[in-house]
C-alpha cells in the first residue's frame, strides 16, 4: 500500500530500536518477518483497540495505550495456556499526533513486549481519521491449548482475581461513575493497565483433563456464554461467589451488573473436573483463583442465590444481550 | 475487547462458513486459532486497507474489496517467495453498512484465499468511524526466503509484469485522469483487483545465488530505494526499459511519473546475477519480467536515458520524497 515518506520515516523510526531474540530471524523492513520454525502448534489471534471506540487519549497515556494494545492480545493466548512469541502492529494515525506520541506509545509496547518474552517483528502505518492500534500476535501452544468447548457436566467454573474493575473504572473516566482516593486509582488501572494471566493459563495446561477455559475480556455472562454454546452445556452460577474487589463494593456495593455484563477484565475463566480448592488453585496459578458455579446440563445459565436484580435472576442461553451490552465511552 | 451483540453476531455469521485445510487445528470462534507446527521459517505481515485513504466505497463492489485486502498482504508473501497458509481478520465496521455488505466482503475475501491455499483462522470486529480491513498473514518459507538485502554489485534488475497501471486507474476513478474503453477498464481493473506475484515469487527462490526482491506496492522509485538502502549500493535504471502497458501509453504515453512514483503495482523487482535472458526468466517465473537496469556501486540511484521529466533525471538515495508520493483519494 503506497505510503508518504513522513508514513516510511514513521515506521522507520519506531521499529529501529526494537531488540529480538533468538527465534526471529528477520524483524521489521522486509516484506515479511522471518521467524524460525517452531516445534509447536501455533496460536494466532488480532485484536484491535480503537479511538472514541475503547479509549480517549485523555485517559491514558502513550505509554500504556501502546502496552494495553498488546495486553488485549496477550490475553487471548494466556487463555489458551500459550506462550507468545510474535507480534506483528498495525498503526492507523490520525492527524495532530506527532512522532513524539508515536514514540512514547510504542516505548509502552516495546516495553510489555519485552515483559512478555514477545519479537515485534513487523509494523504498519496507515492514515486515517482515528488511532487504531491492531496487532496480530503468534504464539507457542506448548502443551495441548485451553478450549472454549472443553466443558463438561460436574465441571467447576472458576475465575482468576476479581471481576467488574475495569468497566467500574472506564465509567469513571467517562464520567457516569463517581470514585476517590485508592479506590478510584485502582479501578481505573484495572481498565488503563490490564494484566494478561499468562502464567496461570499455561499452568492450567498442566491439568489433567484439560480445562476449558476462556478470557472474559467481554464480560464474565457473556463469555460464559461463548463457553457453554461450544461445549453444549449449561451452568449455574452461584450470585454471592463472584469475585468483588474492595473497590467495586465501595463505588457500586454488590450490584453484580458490572461484575457479570462489565468486560475489559482480562481474567480467565475456566473449568475443571470437580476436586481442586480454590486456595491450591490460587497457589498452582499464582493468583487468586475464585469457584464461583458449575457446569451442568441444559445448555441454560442461571445464576443462583441473592441478587438486587431481578433481571439477572434467570438468563437464558442466547439471551446475553438482555444484560446491557456496555459500549463506550 | 468488549463487543456488541451486534457484532458477536456480525463475526460469527461472517466466519460460520468458512473451511479450512489440514493445518489448521481450531479456526475462529476461540480465543485464539491454533495451526499445526510447520517445519519451515515462518513468514509473517500485516497490512491494512482504510475507506476514505485507500479506496471508496463506489469504486469497488464489496467481493472484489474483500479480495484486495488479501492480495496486498500475499504480495508480501510472494516477494519473499513464501507460501501463503493462515490469516487472521480485523474489520473496522462504520454505521451505515449492513450484514449483507460484509457477507459479500468475507465472500470475496474468502474466495481470494482459498485461491492462494490460505486459511482464514480468526477474525474480530470493532466499531470505528471509517471501512477499515487488517489482515495478519503467516506462511512458510519452503525455501530460503528472498530478502531486500541481497543485492550485489553487478546484479541486473528485472520488474514483473507492467508498472504504473494502477495509479493511473485509481486517478481515473478519482476523476483525476480520464481514459474510455479498454484501457480504462484494464487500468481500473490492475488497481481494484491486483494479483500477487506467488509463483514468481517462489521460482524466485530456486535461483542460486539467491535474488534480492521485493514487491513494488509503495512505487518502483521507492521500493528501489528501499533494496539500494538495505542492501547498502546503487542502482542505474534504463527509462526506455520500464515495462508499460499499452493502456499506459494510451492515456499518459511516455511520461514515466506514474511508471515510476505511482505504487499499488503488485509486481516483482528482483535482482540477480547477469545472465538470465528475459525470455528464460519470463518463462520460468510465468510471467514477462523485464530487464531494466543493475547494481551498482555509490548507494545512488540514477534513471538514463531519454526522459521527459528533467526531475527525474538524477534522483538520490533518500530523496524519494523529490517523487511527489500520491495520496488519495
Amino acid at each position: 500500500m503506497i505510503k508518504t515518506p513522513g508514513e516510511f520515516e514513521l515506521i522507520a523510526r519506531l521499529t529501529a530500536k526494537l531488540r529480538h531474540g533468538r527465534r526471529t530471524i528477520l524483524g521489521p523492513g522486509d516484506d515479511c518477518a522471518i521467524l524460525a520454525p517452531s516445534r509447536y502448534q501455533q496460536l494466532m489471534t488480532i485484536d484491535s483497540i480503537v479511538e472514541g471506540v475503547h479509549f480517549k487519549l485523555e485517559w491514558i497515556t502513550p505509554e500504556a495505550l501502546g502496552a494495553r494494545a498488546l495486553t488485549v492480545n496477550l490475553s487471548d493466548i494466556a487463555a489458551m495456556g500459550g506462550v507468545p512469541s510474535a507480534c506483528v502492529v498495525n498503526l492507523a494515525v490520525r492527524p495532530g499526533l506527532g512522532g513524539r506520541f508515536f514514540d512514547r506509545l510504542y516505548a509502552g509496547l516495546a516495553d510489555a513486549a519485552r515483559a512478555a518474552g514477545v519479537d515485534i517483528v513487523g509494523g504498519n502505518v496507515t492514515s486515517a481519521d482515528a488511532l487504531a492500534i491492531t496487532i496480530a500476535l503468534v504464539g507457542d501452544a506448548q502443551r495441548s491449548a485451553l478450549r472454549r468447548d472443553a466443558a463438561r457436566v460436574g465441571d467447576e467454573i472458576f475465575v482468576t482475581g476479581t471481576v467488574g474493575d475495569a468497566t467500574i473504572g472506564w465509567q469513571i473516566l467517562d464520567g457516569k461513575l463517581f470514585a476517590r482516593g485508592s479506590s478510584r486509582k485502582f479501578l481505573i488501572d484495572r481498565f488503563l493497565r490490564p494484566t494478561a494471566r499468562l502464567t496461570a493459563g499455561q499452568k492450567l495446561t498442566r491439568i489433567d483433563p484439560l480445562p476449558a477455559a476462556i478470557d472474559i475480556s467481554d464480560g464474565l455472562w457473556q463469555d460464559l456464554g461463548h463457553v457453554l454454546e461450544r461445549s453444549g452445556v449449561g451452568a449455574e452460577i452461584e450470585a454471592t461467589a463472584i469475585p468483588l474487589s474492595p473497590a467495586y463494593r465501595a463505588v457500586v456495593g454488590d450490584d453484580l451488573e458490572f461484575a457479570l455484563s462489565g468486560g475489559e477484565d482480562y481474567e480467565i475463566l475456566f473449568c475443571l473436573r470437580p476436586g481442586h480448592t480454590e486456595a491450591a488453585l490460587s497457589r498452582r496459578l499464582g493468583v487468586p483463583a475464585r469457584r464461583i458455579g458449575k457446569i451442568v446440563s441444559g445448555r441454560r445459565a442461571r445464576l443462583i442465590g441473592r441478587t438486587d436484580r431481578g433481571k439477572l435472576g434467570a438468563p437464558r442461553l442466547g439471551g446475553w444481550d438482555q444484560l446491557r451490552a456496555h459500549r463506550g465511552p
